[in-house]
């Protein structure tokens, strides 16, 4: 469908260049014409399509065509589509979107979406638009906006379904049919009592299945897992995926039910989790509009160069203070640079299985037999290539006193490599990090400055 | 729990080695009844505990004390384990097992999880297990584990409920009563004519609330999205995203239902195709039991080790070409690490962001424009960077042509990594690759081979 909404887009510029080159002609009014007309084939086409698809197109399209297609978009459609956008593609476009034009999105919006909205529109949109709101709703995009981010609170929806448990299920099936449709991924209904306090779940199927006359409350299992607005997003995300759960009750501090959460909002927020985990590692703060101006790319990009700027400079002190060595067997500057390299692989593979054994939380006392193990492949992989590469410099450079420094040096910077993989990561959780965030910029530069000592120190020691 | 777990299991090792000592001892007899006692202990607190919570315990203990919980298992729970254990760990498992034991708890498995177990055991024993199922099941079984990893065939569910659509929404509920209970994650039922035609959709939520009178095929939506067995895993699961579905149809090439897939099998190959990719970014060929084998783990570790030691020594040998120069410009040998590392670093940002964008099919008609972009940002990087370094050169070595060679070779160096960048993912996917795969050490291997000849070059040409 891209396809086609591009062809008209297309249409669209060639028709507006020739309405430019025809201001003074007697064509124009043709030619605007035709270009009304195709703007109408291209809302037209939009009509009907779903907001995570509309999204989808528009993530793909640059601005000013972005643009073009929101405006031809009903402002229901414009709302729920800036919900469904990534959150760098939804500040891009809400940027280029005039006040009025978002005031009409917002409005067509309810509680949960407008509370989703929160991060990324001006608070006083955000309050004209929930002044249409019921008391309920009014206070529900309040309240879900002000927890913390990573908190179950900014993943629940207000679109619980509660039925006392007095009601016959005959009676709660009434009950529902005068209630309208039920909510998406509504795949139980919880019970409650005169206080509203959760007392139970019974799934829809087990309402279905049920003889008309039993009360809910006697076919409701009674222990059901719920969650508090502070909890972790990342541990109920895991409860989730652990127990296959499609919807889970949220409750207050005194067991009131007040919302609940849905599987689909776990997947986003999973998939938003190992996207921002992916781009950490690349050392970036977060994902970008690829048609976002450069300065804000640069913006994005700089604090993890400058700090990988100052471990380089760190580690190129250490070859500084070998200068003397260098410029008696120049060939150390050629190969220095593979010890570090292999160091740096060996290591961040080792990080990288720490950082998911910290994910899956496997690490708790086992860290000194990991530690251990750990020292031992790289031990048993230093013995391997050290005399690989000490082999391959002896055929380059003829010196068995050099092939022999450089495989010592592999082999005490992969043994240095691993104990390092384990730490940093390691380290980085203890002091309350992301240990994705920086812990490869870390392990290099311990490989790096380490392989640099190691290998020119030996050099120094034992070459003449 | 894991505590109390363990906990009993130290009893149990203290009372062995108590009987150990105990061999010609009149108090051994004692010793063995509390040894079984404790055992005892054991099982009743594992019995009832959810196989999910069983795996995720299993995983992060020692293989001879996993070895020790599974004994205390009943077949089923063993068996419904299995199913829920990563793949390295159940490798561990299986292998620890004996034939008897797996035979048994193979033998409580339906043909969803028999098919699911089929990589990991050995067919002769799958073939044996599924030898108890029906003839459907028998097939099931067969058909599914043949098909591609990659494929929803090898994430699809037998257990689909399907209906005609002449019952009406009474008889509907009726044949629901009499057949047991439903499968979980059961949001809608399927609608199919005589031939077993898939022909719609019906949510549990419209059968609850539709008149009993009322045809199932009144009520069923009849735009219902169906996958075949060979259809893209990636692409279904992008779908499950993005309409928020709970389940979904499979059919066969003529329409026929025989199946569908489920929101928490997405949510499972949605975390695998995460972690796979996290540890493929790292060089490793697969996710490893942290109590694996140091043989196995050497394994899985040195296919990229060696690539990257490949790159490394190709990058040495541009350096040996200017030995010479830098015998010259000692202080060469100890700067040129700093060009290589702030290259690798911004390329590896670009590299990120491209894999991402491809990943969200975000990038189309559009190369030209994201390399131009990021050329754009790697230059004004590059002048940024290359006056703050070639700054702090000229402090700390007092030369300014050195300081302004390693100025210029930063800023040259920033525009080929944004290249790079945006090359070396898209030539991976166009060879059929996994972008993620390798992308990183062949552009640190350009960025590195490209930041020594460019620094090098330039001080050979313009530094005396």
């Amino acid at each position: 469908m891209l396809d086609e909404v591009r062809a008209i887009i297309e249409r669209h510029r060639v028709l507006e260049s020739l309405a430019e080159r025809q201001r003074t002609d007697k064509r124009e009014l043709l030619t605007q014409m035709q270009k009304r007309e195709n703007l109408v084939e291209l809302r037209r086409r939009l009509a009907g399509v779903h907001p995570a698809d509309l999204a989808s197109m528009i993530a793909r399209l640059p601005p000013d065509e972005r643009l073009l297609v929101v405006h031809q978009l009903a402002a229901r459609d414009v709302g729920l589509t800036l919900v469904e956008l990534d959150p760098e593609i939804r500040a891009a476009v809400i940027d280029d979107l005039d006040r009025q034009e978002l005031e009409a999105a917002l409005a067509e919006l309810d509680a949960d979406d407008l509370a989703y909205l929160a991060d990324s529109v001006p608070a006083a949109l955000i309050d004209q638009a929930s002044a249409s709101l019921d008391g309920a709703g009014r206070s529900w995009v309040a309240d879900t906006s002000s927890h913390a981010s990573g908190t179950v609170g900014r993943l629940m929806r207000q679109d619980v379904v509660a039925l006392r448990g007095e009601l016959t299920v005959a009676q709660a099936i009434d009950a529902l049919r005068q209630g309208g449709e039920l909510p998406p991924q509504t795949d139980r209904l919880f019970v409650t009592d005169a206080r509203h306090m959760l007392r139970g779940a019974v799934p829809l199927a087990t309402i279905l299945r049920a003889a008309p006359d039993a009360p809910l409350a006697s076919i409701a299992s009674t222990e059901v897992a719920a969650f508090r607005p502070g909890d972790s997003a990342a541990e109920a995300a895991k409860a989730f995926e652990r127990y296959d759960w499609v919807s889970a009750p949220m409750v207050d501090d005194l067991g009131k039910l007040i919302g609940r959460i849905t599987i689909d909002a776990v997947v986003d927020y999973l998939r938003a989790a190992s996207d921002q985990s992916a781009l950490a590692r690349a050392g970036l703060r977060g994902a970008e509009d690829l048609f976002a101006p450069v300065s804000e790319s640069v913006r994005n990009r700089w604090p993890w160069l400058a700090f990988n700027l100052l471990t380089a400079f760190a580690a190129s002190r250490v070859i500084g203070a070998f200068e003397e060595t260098i410029t008696r067997v120049v060939a150390l500057a050629a190969l220095m640079p593979i010890v570090a390299s292999i160091g740096g692989n060996t290591g961040n593979q080792t990080v990288a299985l720490v950082i998911r054994a910290l994910a899956l939380d496997q690490l708790r006392e086992t860290h000194g037999r990991l530690a251990a193990k750990e020292a031992a492949v790289g031990a048993l992989n230093g013995v391997t290539w050290g005399m690989i590469v000490g082999a391959v410099a002896l055929v380059l450079y003829h010196s068995l006193a050099l092939s022999l420094v450089m495989a010592t040096a592999i082999f005490l910077n992969l043994i240095v490599a691993a104990l390092a993989g384990v730490a940093v990561p390691l380290l980085l959780r203890r002091t309350g990090r992301d240990p994705a965030q920086g812990a490869s910029v870390l392990l290099t530069f311990v490989t790096d400055a380490m392989g640099f000592l190691l290998f020119l120190g030996l050099a120094t020691a034992f070459l003449r």
